[in-house]
């Protein structure tokens, strides 16, 4: 259990539909790929009509996906454990003309100006993306499951009785992030520091930005005090500390990246990934994994709280979402909080 | 510019590539909503045969959604302005055999256990939601193109002097508010309503959601009040509504739909679509558009800090996004504020 809460390299957005969103592929167990690339086109005929479902373990109705564990019914690998992936496609601006001549519409409802209908184009304009995984394993499948999301209200008393005797426990380890402060690894991806040891920080990009493109920018703040596990741990003492955050990293932003501080999201999670304070900067438009309203806690709203309240982060009640498989979950549920 | 708050039907995120990811309906231009709704499912043949593409005005390859401005081209507004939305559906569970049964399956590559294909299923498993504006303004067109977001940051002095005075110039129609709450229109969908004409709200699906799944479970609830705009103008005095919002609107869904409260995040919206207190209740898992933390308050904090304060949301500095052709965004600017 000492590793359930890492550092975020893929989406870490703690929700149902995607706490791993992604498609490996290429990686089949270590093994070289050996197949060459069929000929693109080539009819695979009926190799899904026996397709038997066992468990749907993830879809999206935002992203039109759904992601299925099955046994294939036909062909080389029948009766293998298999996943796979369906996912709709995105229109095409060249279909379009011929999308409204052959599409049949059927009206669904109308009030003043606004009217919806049910579009049914023929079948060629219609395309589905089907990955199929398979021979599956275990872990593919363990993979590609989503775990049921619950939102907790955590009041100071729940979090000083149950959610801090377990951090404690754990005791969660954060060498990496000590390593980052003292230059033991990552130096180079270094974008500013401020050495302060008591308002200071290093500011890097999140793994998750490849840094390729600005619509994407993600970068952490990671302070030097070590002391301060989380939002939890906040009083007006703080305050230096944090105003410091927010102005040399939105500075340091706008002078490597020309993004001024207008396009930026600056916030905290709670419960954050690890228990070591570091602030998120993301730029807006960007609908960042944990930028939801029940995980992140805007940097300047945590300032105001602050400066209103130096026991607002011990005495109320904090909502946060917790994955199904999460220990913390557990704990919260002997204690009847749950 | 009197209407550029509308009611949201797709997704109203705030993010730049839908700043005002909304399609209104209902309020054209003030008027009321004289139109039945029309029996669901029947034809409307060919309405769309013949719609001419101006402009491709937002797409998101993520949602599998397009915005078009464009001319229809036969029935009883032939020639006229209007917006198009296409969306695709979700995968809906229920189909997934017949789907992989009557699908035709191209093969595209294979790379060790993992292949792709493309997946043409027949006409009558697919849907694509269709939403027309007709006749569409240049104001309904402008709103529906994709814009720079800017974050705004606004104090209470900032509301009183520039916002609040914006909102009452435009005297933004409401009017198909006011169809639900007398059952004018929509009176079929309403799911739950408690008549008080003080604490009481009516509770419907959201226009996003299509019903058909679970898990972009979205509903909103429209008090009977009707002189509270927004957070803005909530006191301790609204705490009974709030509560009562709440805790009706949630034992509502589980009642309907068998969702549990701790599986729901309840939130409000500043700015909000519209000046007409409302709050939404989206199921967690979902990244509903618009849950993000800049615009985004959680029902449960919006009710701890009024306890706290009754002056909360009259003083404190509000963070919000607005898009780079909001008017407010204008005036902000013209009072030097932004």
């Amino acid at each position: 259990m000492a590793d359930t809460k890492k550092r975020s390299l893929d989406s870490d957005n703690g929700t149902e539909s995607g706490p791993e969103k992604k498609l490996a592929t290429g990686d089949g167990d270590g093994k070289d790929a050996k197949q060459p690339v069929a000929d693109p086109g080539s009819e695979a005929g009926s190799m899904l009509a026996g397709f038997q479902t066992e468990k749907i373990m993830r879809e999206s109705s935002r992203e039109k996906n759904i992601f299925i564990h099955g046994k294939m019914g036909s062909g080389p690998n029948e009766g293998q454990d298999a996943v796979l992936i369906l996912e709709k496609t995105p229109f095409r601006e060249d279909s379009l003309a011929e999308l409204f001549k052959t599409s049949e519409l059927k009206h669904q409802m109308r009030n003043d100006i606004y009217s919806t209908y049910h579009m049914h184009p023929p079948a060629h304009l219609n395309d589905i993306k089907a990955t199929v995984v398979c021979p599956a394993t275990e872990k593919h499948i363990k993979k590609y499951q989503s775990q049921e999301l619950f939102l907790i209200q955590e009041s100071g008393e729940d979090y000083r009785n149950i959610t801090l005797p377990y951090i404690q426990e754990q005791s969660f380890s954060v060498q990496w992030v000590y390593n980052i402060l003292e230059k033991k690894a990552e130096a180079d991806r270094i974008v500013f520091e401020d050495p302060d040891p008591q308002n200071g920080f290093v500011l890097l990009p999140d793994f998750k930005w490849d840094q390729k493109q600005l619509d994407d920018l993600y970068l952490i703040a990671i302070c030097h005090q070590r002391e301060i596990k989380s939002l939890r741990d906040l009083t007006q003492e703080h305050l230096p500390l944090l105003q410091n955050i927010q102005q040399q990293g939105q500075e340091a932003i706008m002078k490597r990246y020309s993004v001024p501080s207008c396009r930026l999201r600056v916030y905290l999670h709670y419960q954050p990934s690890y228990y070591h304070l570091h602030v998120h900067f993301t730029v807006l438009g960007y609908e960042a994994p944990g930028c939801g309203v029940e995980r992140a806690h805007l940097l300047s709203d945590v300032i105001q709280n602050l400066q209103t309240d130096t026991q607002h982060y011990r005495t109320r009640t904090l909502t946060y979402p917790l994955r199904a498989d999460d220990a913390l979950l557990h704990k919260l549920r002997e204690a009847g909080r749950f």
